[in-house]
């Protein structure tokens, strides 16, 4: 089971990684549960692309923000796990509208976490971008 | 043989791609040479991550664009190219300085173009990220 | 709806990949869906590293097979689809038995399918692998 | 500088994996140096696929090993490293020829070791594939 709540993580990202807001609040932990959290990161015009659709350094970001609260609710508020490999397939184009990212953890160890991230366009059935991704945890 | 030069490129970039310079100007070419490129990203404090680290998106973002350069500059502004997978290592926290990509091309075909990119913190030996990276060519 | 039955996508690959079955029978569809297949892959001892666990090799050969099946119960048995781009977890070490990769179509275009494979050593509930992989589909 | 010359990791290659040698010897290590290693693979019919191309578990199964060899020679004969992730990029169809696969360290850290290997067609100039991997380090 996690031990940090959906509340908690927020305020610790608030606190702690405040940059990500630059601009505009744009990111939200929707949800956290065992080995898996769901983000949402809300459509801005300054993510689009020519022709309307949302670029991928934003999708990428949102992956591994979710990846990063995906972890931080399993283990606490460690602050200093670092990503040290993520992979992602671009599938389709996002239409202008939230983005939501689902990840779930496929591992969680002493020294490395790795989980998969589905991202959707918001009400859309198919998904934009899949990732996958690796965190090396700090010895605690 | 590039059928673009550096400056062709700029060009093209500014015109297509203005929201790159989103909050300044941050990304420039550097060179173009035969299935090959270099990008630059100037050092900004909001790439900045709490340490002083320079943050994943920014240099992931920053691979994607130096693969889309190489690409470009040998196939002419086609604009429609898209990126379908990217896979990334970060290596070793970047210092507080500019950031320098040199990406280099294993495959150019008709229907997808390969590379792969290495990101270095101006001055320093060793990488700090190394992403690779496949790119759809529309029918032209 | 798949094209092809789990019948007929095992006499394909014994028509057209019979070395796959070099050495022993190893190989097996499980079963074809609507965008996604099961394959079985038989334990043997020459799969087998040091300290009883199978090797990765295995794993790869049998999520790259896994992904095959999928794109071929899907669209028909069209041959020369290739192999683009496959990005493996390893998570655990696998038991001495049978392992079994789930697969699941992420995209299905005219020009690529991508998919994800999920490998599990039969009986266990935490995965052993994790596969995504992209395939190049000849134009039809 | 590394620690074993390419005859000491022959020799804990045949006495530790002697299971890579099943059915006919295939892997040779032609050198190894700072940060790198190269392997060969004997052309062997039994890794051939329909039309004459070697098959992608071979490539795969040479890269890894590649990364392994590279990593041995530079810490020593720990045995119990462990590939954690792998990429590839399937970029031509190789000739009927031995493959030679070159590897190059982007990391070797306490933890963690990262490396790129770029695998050729004997004699060819354009790569058939490019793969990247994490070994993990055994604490030492």
């Amino acid at each position: 089971m996690p031990v940090m709540t959906r509340e908690d993580v927020e305020a610790f990202l608030e606190r702690e990684f405040p940059q990500i807001h630059h601009g505009g609040r744009t990111y939200t932990v929707e949800s956290v549960g065992p080995m898996e959290a769901t983000m949402r990161c809300a459509y801005h015009e300054r993510h689009v692309r020519p022709g309307g659709s949302i670029s991928g350094p934003t999708m990428m970001a949102l992956a591994d923000l979710a990846l990063y609260v995906a972890i931080l609710a399993q283990i606490g508020p460690v602050g200093l796990a670092v990503t040290t490999n993520l992979s992602f397939n671009f599938l389709r184009k996002p239409g202008q509208r939230d983005l939501v990212a689902s990840c779930r953890l496929l591992k969680l160890g002493k020294r490395l976490a790795v989980g998969e991230v589905t991202i959707y366009s918001e009400g859309e059935d198919e998904p934009v971008c899949h990732a996958t991704g690796t965190y090396s945890i700090p010895p605690r």
